[in-house]
């Protein structure tokens, strides 16, 4: 027997990488849905040596010279997938050892300090009492930018983005994100003016008992595609999805008197969760078999939610389900498809990002990308964060900030050292409403599918022009095929439009 | 600051081993709890992986160096507690590196082909079809039983006990196991005739819905002690302690029915738990601070599961409890502290191990003890297996074995590998009886506490004699210093009588 080239090593010992990063993935799942609260430090030790572990297989000696050779000697004659999947090695690798290991421990600790000062800081509506630990973060996460985009040839903020998204590019994102800037307060006030102009919306009345709504949300789950063979459904603080991708995991919490956010929420997570279903079987224990990154996933969830269930077509059909599972008379006031629509596509401009809705919810991250890379860069000084913030909701959303607990402190993202993230999430909507526009020119069906509850159309598209790609392109290749164009605001406007201005979609 | 020393980077290796061990518990709790069946494949990749690493861990080449050094140039002044440490990181490393990599390989795979085929044999009642493949799995045992006699200066079968029951001796095994089986037949007489003098037993009515059923066993596992903060209770098809010291999760299965298996089946897996919970906390990532052995942790459970909870002093203490929140009339047929007991201390020969009472289990571990012996000198052909067991079923208990099925091929654990494993049930049983007896004679309040449900006064005693005493003292060390005496068949022997024969216990 010959032995194993450079690359085959590789596989080997990325497969190795994956399953411990599936087996802290479940672990994390445990944590925050069944695990007693007594189980925390021996919990938070498993998974410390999880990380340190994989982190000593990533980062020994041997790998940086297998991936040489392998590109080196092998490289030209794999098909693209190998091909890929090396590419996705070695970007892994990069990240893992281009940091001194004190820059990371350094990082870490301050990280963990600053998000525990954070929690007191928000609840007190104090910036002053971790303006200080952010400015540690934030000057150590300019080091490990400077670090990353010298080893990445990218700028800091690309550098940081890469960790998210991988290739993604803040000139592309800063273009498509000042048209859709420039277009939102218009189109914001012409929702609210199509809004105020309908009649007073009636509500379906509760409560809601915490066991139907969980029939009732199984039921469209399995409805949309989720495959409970392969995946639970459960509760947790914070919603997520979790697990690995044939032991998918999605979680949402149930409110009595307001079903519509479990509900949402869980469409929203099933869609994050048919995403890693529909991952490259053949590829399970590889990086190129995994998601793409955090725009590609945000977009899963996004078009499941917002592009196919809070649509007129989908609402019509589940208007007497809802109805039904949740013990109402079809005809109680509330519970037509037309009261519903207009529940679940309300418009409201507001103080907090993730109560937002559709239309206002850009404007949210769109601050957040400009006062990081400003942040970032030192053209804005941490002290001026919070009148940036106020300036800056009053422009795009003509909101008044009332307080610094409302306003730079609600989210935890920076606190915690996430900074590049935030652009991800409105990167997901727009790739959505592209993604989605071109499953309907490719299957005409799909809209009278969703009225009819009937969601393979849809999901056979996406399988094949998304989630069965995995790491194989890049997220801006897999749009340009999949959409004949790069990203680009204008569908994503027009939907807006379409469904808050005409009322239509 | 100077470089850590030999045994301090021991330390450092075995917590991360621990870690990793803690993880594939909880990975293995899941699996058997709420995992969809088509996690599998990926969990089992998941489980191999951490196994793999471990492996890795506690084989490199330095580890062999490091105990070298360390018990060369630190075990003198060590305290007792790093020096028994420092034993079991060479115990477990011994058993680790004693076999060749071929060899555990082969071993791995024959006893995963002879399991599949024996579920096959075992439900069509087929000896001659696993017959090849169990004689496979005997002959490697040998050959790994061969290479760690030698490792460790024992006899093949003490080698093989040593991986369940560290330090265990065959010798001793049977001086007591010989010591008994002379008393049982006489005993099982005497049993059966005070069992016959009573008036006919009468059960209590069901069914018993499970919601009622768990509200029970949650109520009386907190009167126990098992603390909800560091725990839980699920089910699954096999109930089982699981999980991390800090984080213990016992496992049932309800069957309306009959009550009293999920009872007592929570109450003795609640003994595990309180055992593991009860481990040195300043050790929780170190060899010393784990548990002794098999023996020791069912003697835990049977102590709690047999010597308290199925005595009259519980039971008395009990009965309305049940009653009540089984929904049931105290004074309804059944419900009386007599009746309970008697239910709970019925005697009755019969095939099955696993649904043996306490008085004719110990018989099924001692006609498997000397098979297993038998098999593996050789004394014993496997084609003469079945008949063997025939003759050991009659004599021992003076049951007819109809078929294989209810004979040699019920229990998983030879055809699984698992060879030294049986004794440690009754050892635990023994064990058991002498720590409750030594527990009684130094807190006399303990009956008249259990008899109150106040289990303070016998738990306080584990804990300072048993359970914090972690593997820093031998099986044997711990129960000569907390009864005075090594293992001794007298204490059992008279417990069973009393309980059974006098009906007094």
């Amino acid at each position: 027997m010959d032995a194993p080239t450079a690359y085959a090593r590789l596989k080997t010992r990325f497969a190795r990488l994956t399953h411990l990063e599936d087996a802290a993935g479940m672990l994390h799942w445990d944590l925050s849905t069944v695990m007693p609260e007594g189980g925390a430090d021996a919990r938070a030790a498993q998974l410390a040596t999880l990380r340190a572990v994989s982190h000593d297989l990533l980062t020994a000696p041997e790998v940086g010279a297998l991936l040489d050779g392998a590109e080196r000697d092998e490289a030209t004659a794999l098909d693209p997938w190998d091909r890929a999947n090396l590419d996705a090695m070695r970007r892994q690798w990069r990240h893992a050892t281009v940091l001194s290991a004190d820059l990371v421990e350094a990082h870490s600790r301050a990280c963990s300090a600053c998000e525990m000062a954070w929690r007191g800081a928000r609840a007190g509506d104090d910036f002053a009492a971790v303006r200080d630990k952010l400015a540690t973060v934030l000057s150590l996460t300019r080091e490990i930018a400077a670090a990353k985009a010298e080893a990445l040839g990218r700028s800091p903020y690309d550098a940081l983005l890469d960790q998210y998204e991988p290739d993604g590019r803040e000139a592309e994102i800063e273009a498509v994100f000042d048209d859709l800037a420039a277009d939102l307060p218009g189109l914001l006030d012409d929702a609210l003016a199509a809004q105020g102009r309908e009649p007073a919306l009636v509500r379906p009345a509760g409560p809601f008992p915490v066991e139907r709504q969980r029939a009732l949300v199984r039921h469209l789950m399995e409805r949309i595609g989720f495959d409970f063979r392969h995946g639970r459904l459960d509760e947790s603080l914070h919603p997520f999805c979790g697990g690995v991708p044939d032991d998918v995991r999605i979680t949402t919490r149930y409110d009595e008197a307001d079903f519509s956010g479990a509900l949402m929420g869980v469409l929203h997570e099933t869609g994050h969760a048919l995403y890693e279903r529909g991952l490259p079987a053949a590829w399970r224990d590889q990086p190129v078999g995994r998601a793409l990154g955090m725009s590609v996933h945000e977009s899963q969830s996004l078009l499941m939610e917002m592009q196919a269930c809070r649509s007129r077509a989908f609402l019509t059909f589940a208007a007497p389900v809802m109805a039904d599972k949740l013990g109402a008379a079809p005809d109680a006031p509330g519970w037509d498809a037309d009261s519903l629509y207009r529940l679940n596509t309300r418009v409201e401009p507001g103080l907090i990002r993730v109560d937002a809705d559709e239309v206002t919810y850009p404007a949210h991250v769109i601050l957040r990308f400009r006062l990081e890379r400003a942040l970032l860069s030192g053209d804005l000084a941490l002290d001026d964060l919070p009148g940036a913030w106020r300036d800056g909701m009053r422009d795009l959303l003509g909101v008044a900030v009332p307080d610094d607990r409302t306003g730079c402190l609600q989210d935890i993202h920076w606190y915690d050292g996430a900074i590049g993230y935030f652009p991800t999430y409105t990167l997901g909507a727009m790739t959505a409403a592209q993604l989605f526009q071109a499953a309907v020119t490719a299957v005409p069906d799909v809209p009278e599918a969703l009225a009819r509850g009937d969601f393979a159309p849809l999901l056979g598209w996406l399988r094949t022009h998304v989630h069965g790609l995995g790491q194989s392109v890049t997220a801006r290749e897999m749009l340009t095929r999949a959409t004949g164009r790069p990203l680009d605001a204008a569908v994503f406007k027009a939907h807006l439009r379409r469904r808050y201005v005409d009322r239509a979609g």
